[in-house]
């Protein structure tokens, strides 16, 4: 995969992904997932939603939860720096021949509402309500004590497609995996705010959102986290690790909630600002990329993901057969 | 199973487990392992075999690793009260019809040698030469951080008869797992010196040594192990982890060097001085008590084993299917 | 100061340090300060006391808080191996002519209360109530995560008189302070079952309390107290570090109730239960023996402590000028 | 202190603080400190310099040890996007008359060096070196394990005019000190990479170099690193800490080479990447901005700091009288 050129740039600016709306069968069972468990602070209850946000946010929420009738993703929200990079991304997209379109969404405003080519629903936005800091509020901190939403990660039916679209929209491109065989992308990982990613695709029946991540401070706080879920009946939601990513270097568990989202508690990876930083490219057949340690993920976490709202998943036509455990 | 009364006791003072031979077929390979990888002190060297100690350790040595044409265990060693107690392990053993000699060892003097019904080499002294303290030389800390032995762990093919020779011996159980179905014991901790265990036992072809562990000073010690050995050329000797026990409650990873002896790194255990602790009791279909956070343990791990110097492992007629990673 | 002979033992085995009883002349604010900030599980509550047990304990209490119109210390709690070990007791301290009466607690049933050639209340019970195991019910967890009562620390006029008096009961001595000019010992760290000390004497106005600590799992938890305490309303009750002692080498933090009562959180001590195993002289002017790493501590850490009911400090005639910070 | 315009720019863009060169007066002895002890790879040496990186870094240096007559600063560093930006800095320094021009540095080519209006050399540069990715090489990490180069700090005798300037240049304001009576701020923190800072302004004589900054992965290798200082000869290297400042959140330490150069050992501080993020404001009067559990620090940190080469301080004429232990 070739290093997109750094100093090709569209004439917005996506600070940072923001926020994620996941439709959940049972919200009280979400509410002690996300907020009991987790730790994640809910800032507005309304019947059939709430707004949580993580620790250090000062923007008003990071997750919204949504009662629904069936598991699915709302969208996937970003910020941008001002109102100006949303009207030149409305005229971009249109461009493009694709969905834009403005929307009301509660403590934001005026809303890009788009669909990237997969079909996948972004909500653009350039100020959401901001709350008062509580990251000194250290009373309030419990479960996994949740610093700040970090990235997605999507499955992607044609992931050197989701690079080139994603490059053009001022993502760069951290870490990727290449198929030997066939030349193309396995999976690939792009930021905006200054880590490994705030976005990420891998190969899949997709568009489906793979996982949401959330930063953590140290692995201890995972290792906690571990314990608690554990021994309080939340050990059916343990999918995998915890572990140390060959990619992004990051420490790591996954745990789904009832309705099969899945979340990424995370730490220690690394900065990435440098416009010249070069992409690290790891190998299909190479098993640390996925657990430096070597341990291989079960078969749930290659496999399944979530739909998002009015967009239907393709299969993709890159195979491979995964390294499982049962 | 009954919980041993505790106020009877043998004549004797075993203090703790204290060292363990183990023979090794490529003796500057396990030096690197040891000592460079995982960090044990090398306190003494001679052709054919290295004696080393753990960081807040005073006595000469906890490890001796042996050259030898193939791989087993030498002994191992118990530290007892005084030299009294020596006389009378050396009475109570022969009042038992088993094997029981003087035998002199460097650093240590006369050595009482003993086998108990399995076979398993057993070696007690009253007086090993002591070392100056380095706990606090910090500039000497590396790899795992190891702090002290912690425990042996043995496959045995009776488990209930160990439990009922170890505790005539003054061991004490603190956790054991009971196979319902027959009303036998699968495995039992046991301990002297006021942890989980200086010993334990698991059903399985034996007698056989699984592991040796030590005691490290947190988790992050051993997820620094763990990285390490993933980019040094270590891998493929992580065998399971990291994870914590349900028996025990300990943090832990099993290594495991090029001749399969077992290292297990641990930390977190509890306080088992009271006499009238009640052993907490486990049922073989937990899957929890092997690993709280649900992971099960790969299949060597359940059948791979070192065997003693001069002691034929027999099979348990105690079945039962393991459930296992591949 | 001569090494205590090991093997010169009483007829009695006192276990360990097992509770005390403070007097606080607020219940509901030390409640606060004991179960909400510490985290200490309240297992039993009367009006005017509450009994608290730490996470890893199966005994009914370590901790007795009992109303009173001023601050105090009503007893230090031990326990011994068994009955009979209560009459020999006895009969030891009526052989020295000290007071020694069999009196009933809660939760124990029949308990001897003695008192030291000093005054000190001590009471040795046996058999204390068991509780469920709660050390694996990690959502119980909170605070700094106390997992059991580790030591004593007592100003007293005459350490020498002091470590001759409990090393007659079996206690043994693993450091110890020198003081150069008169050969006398500064101050020194005593135990029983396993680690640095189960109760420590220091020079200075005896005999008061100088504190009680609490084992803790890691410094990180020891972190997060001092963040919670400085954010909610703690800030005055944080006292001295967070530091390495050279003594004892464990990492610390002592914070201070309302009443003035001083708790140590305390972790990472070494193991002690070999009977040669030489004590550690420290010089009176070293200050690493203190802080490992150079800061001093505040005066009010050298000077204030809280009296023993119904015993009458005196001054020490051995003096001397601690390294203080403001 | 009014928060600045986001969206007022310069036309160019500085990505980050890139390195430092500290002029020492023993260079093996630096070494031995900075690599040996700190645990920065040394990358290039010559006689009279040596060069260094930290972990996770891959531009070549991040602190330059120059051996020198007498101890100072020779200048600051900083990224720029592309090399276009530094004709337009070059253009922006000499519209406000200040010194500019092309030098040639070792793995760098053409640098731009200018001075800031109060005499601080800084230099700018588009491209450096890159060297291959060590982050996860896991057995070369070692000392507190610094991963990356975090922030500069000076002492300015006119904190709000270097605000405005560096205002100007792109920098935006996350937290500030000010003094109530005057108006004026006593302290300022900036940043272009998206945590705290990459620079910060404290009152006094200045300008001079307070101290630089480096990222570790968590409070336990601070911990780790005391240890070491305190028990290999560097206990009077040893400064300030750990501990949590109130301003940035960060966990901290801070150590002095033989010159006086001030290091800090840094972590968790948080993400600032949100345009519309609000300044946090601090009392002068409240002692927690400086720590936040309490602890006051010394008087050489608030009085000593590093000479840059070629600048004269100046006393600031805005005076306080800083708590300080003694």
């Amino acid at each position: 995969m070739p290093v997109p050129p750094p100093n090709l740039y569209p004439p917005f600016n996506i600070v940072r992904l923001s926020h994620v709306e996941l439709q959940v069968t049972d919200l009280a069972w979400a509410r002690a997932f996300y907020a009991d468990l987790l730790g994640l602070q809910v800032t507005h209850e309304v019947p059939g939603a709430l707004y949580l946000r993580a620790m250090e946010e000062r923007g008003h929420h990071c997750l919204i939860l949504r009662q629904a009738a069936q598991a699915g993703v709302g969208h996937l929200g970003f910020k941008v720096w001002d109102e100006g990079d949303l009207g030149k991304l409305a005229d971009w997209f249109r461009a493009r021949d694709l969905p834009a379109e403005w929307v009301d969404r509660p403590f934001m405003g005026r809303v890009l509402a788009v669909r990237d080519p997969w079909g996948v629903p972004l909500e653009f936005y350039a100020r959401m309500e901001r709350l008062p800091a509580i990251h000194q509020h250290y009373a309030l901190y419990k479960g996994v004590k949740p610093l700040r939403i970090d990235h997605f990660n999507l499955f992607s039916s044609d992931v050197d497609g989701a690079v080139s679209f994603y490059t053009d929209m001022g993502f760069r491109l951290t870490e990727y995996t290449a198929d030997e065989a066939t030349g193309r992308s396995w999976a690939a990982w792009m930021h905006r705010k200054g880590g490994v990613h705030d976005i990420a695709f891998t190969n899949g029946t997709g568009p489906r959102l793979h996982h949401t991540a959330f930063w953590v401070p140290t692995p201890l706080n995972i290792i906690d986290l571990l314990d608690v879920m554990a021994t309080s009946g939340y050990l059916d939601c343990i999918e995998r690790g915890p572990g140390r990513h060959g990619i992004s270097n990051a420490f790591f568990l996954y745990v789904r909630d009832r309705d099969g989202h899945r979340t990424e508690l995370y730490c220690s990876d690394y900065q990435t600002v440098d416009p010249d930083l070069e992409p690290i490219r790891w190998d299909l057949k190479d098993p640390q990329r996925q657990t430096l340690w070597g341990a291989p993920a079960p078969r749930s976490w290659f496999e399944q993901g979530a739909c998002f709202a009015g967009a239907t998943p393709r299969e993709s036509d890159l195979k491979a057969t995964p390294i499982v455990a049962p």
